[in-house]
């Protein structure tokens, strides 16, 4: 299993994206939000997706070159278009400025984007907000090849995976950083599974005739995601599906959830509050405490993903032999060197 | 089983609250909000808590006739102090604000809420919003007596059920109405369990060791319900549950859940954001058009509520016996007839 350094991941892509015509702003933008994924172990959401992006720019999907234009901002609402360029580029400039009317004193800001391509993993976005000491949310939803999780009641792939994020500052401490699918799990896990051959848990996919299967193989022959909750509490899952298609779909302007869409562009909503009370922070630190007395077991969201990067980035980030051969060929491809 | 007409639940409540000290506006904001969550067969929300509100007012916890006062109000974000009031007219006030906001033109309105009681179903205030076009999002934290659900990794009750509310627009239809809570359950549910002696799903509860359990018994013996997502998933349910803790509690004032704290009030946490563009309320009803063609049994949240409320609004709401002789027992306290 190759195993490789941040540093060299991060080089590797923003030379590939720029051979690809990303201007050296948006390669990097782009880059970092894949590798930093990877770093955290979030493995789905990294570098494996390099040769999707570059296959959507070489068939003309993906605009390289794009800039996103603000198209509404009234100080406290905004709307950027994409323009059909890299995600991470419409929804990070979303939300640089929504973090601008932070600093300038808004206590409240919402961001959207539409006509971005895959934002990629959208901790990052929230990650930034706390940064500053405010509290921020972020949702994206999916159209076209996006489409993997049934509606509760149903079984066929209707709704993207619709994640919801969230982040907070805590006093003398990281943030925490929420990050999940609205489906049982993310696709990615499946897929680890199909490799490895292991059966996977209860209540995560239905086969074609949406009969309940713990066969991975069967996501892929025509089955679905079931929702956050499965089979019995599912209905919450696919009730938060359809909050994060509402807000990160109709009110940005990219739409909803729907038939026979091929463009698999990411539809984005970012919120920023800024505390309200000096003791915020403060206060979600004792939130903290408060449920890791509990047991030694419990974790705070973003903990685990903050103990993979440390070790990740004094180890590297071990890669398998797929996900390398594709990428050392796209590089091959751009004549980018893999070192 | 008694069946009583929700006017006549209504008249019920009004008239022992009135009799309890609560002006005439208090208690039919306060009746309205339980008498609708039955109706809508949300029983745990509905008139089984009058006599809990009224031991909270004769023990001194709730002042029934206090005044919600707006401390803070840009415009844009507006923080209530309930007074220790009934949280229906605490957050009922934030909300009325927050309407007041949308329609004099503000994009986006967060409406926060602390020291009030009880807030009752949240559906309630989300619903209010998506009337008029907005989309809302609401969310209530809770202490003290409050404190059911056991962190991800642990078993001891240090999260309250913490739950979000979601209402938005449907062109042509009545809106989308999410209400749930952050655990696999609400307590109720649970309960109902316990009284018919039904064995519960696998991954609902853990008994005083942290063990799973079956037997609903076990949550009234020390034991804690699980996050959403159960004993594989539940750190989705969990990370929703302390984002709501966030939000309702860090940010509206009323701070976090806690040990120790005594008053079981509702952190109170509502947003609206008003369509940014003219076709939202169309972009929803397609989306839930494109759910529904799946599958006959795909609903949509808020559908299984209104059925309800229709069967109910003409043949009445069946009480059980134990809840009806609690009313009938607070009524008589409070010399109020029941016809």
């Amino acid at each position: 299993m190759p195993t490789v350094t941040g540093a060299e991941l991060s080089r590797l892509c923003v030379s590939v994206l720029q051979a690809a015509g990303a201007p050296a702003t948006a390669a990097q933008a782009v880059a970092e939000g894949l590798v930093v994924a990877n770093l955290m172990g979030h493995d789905s959401h990294g570098v494996i997706r390099l040769p999707a992006y570059i296959a959507a720019v070489e068939d003309g999907r993906v605009d390289p070159r794009a800039e996103p234009v603000l198209e509404r901002d009234d100080g406290t609402v905004l709307v950027v278009d994409g323009k059909r360029g890299f995600g991470q580029v419409a929804a990070g400039r979303a939300t640089t400025i929504l973090l601008q009317r932070l600093r300038e004193g808004r206590p409240l800001v919402a961001a959207f984007a539409h006509d971005g391509y895959h934002a990629g993993r959208i901790g990052a976005y929230v990650e930034r907000i706390a940064a500053t000491g405010a509290v921020g949310i972020a949702m994206v939803n999916s159209h076209g090849a996006g489409r993997l999780v049934a509606p509760f009641g149903g079984h066929q792939r209707r709704l993207s995976t619709n994640p919801i994020a969230f982040a907070a500052p805590v006093a003398g401490g990281p943030p925490v950083v929420l990050d999940m699918a609205t489906s049982t799990v993310a696709e990615g896990k499946v897929r680890v599974r199909r490799n490895s051959g292991e059966e996977l848990p209860e209540g995560w996919v239905v086969d074609s005739e949406g009969r309940p299967s713990r066969k991975a193989e069967d996501l892929y022959s025509g089955g679905a995601l079931l929702p956050l909750g499965g089979p019995v509490q599912g209905y919450k899952g696919y009730g938060l599906s359809l909050m994060v298609d509402v807000l990160a779909g109709a009110l940005s302007g990219a739409g909803c959830s729907r038939p026979g869409e091929t463009w698999s562009g990411n539809g984005f909503f970012c919120l920023g509050i800024a505390p309200t009370h000096p003791a915020v922070a403060e206060d979600v630190a004792g939130l903290i405490a408060h449920v890791k007395q509990d047991h030694a077991g419990v974790l705070v969201p973003g903990e685990p993903e903050r103990t993979k990067r440390a070790h990740r980035e004094a180890h590297g980030v071990e890669l398998d032999e797929e996900t390398w051969r594709q990428l050392a060929a796209v590089a091959a491809r751009y004549r980018v060197e893999v070192s």
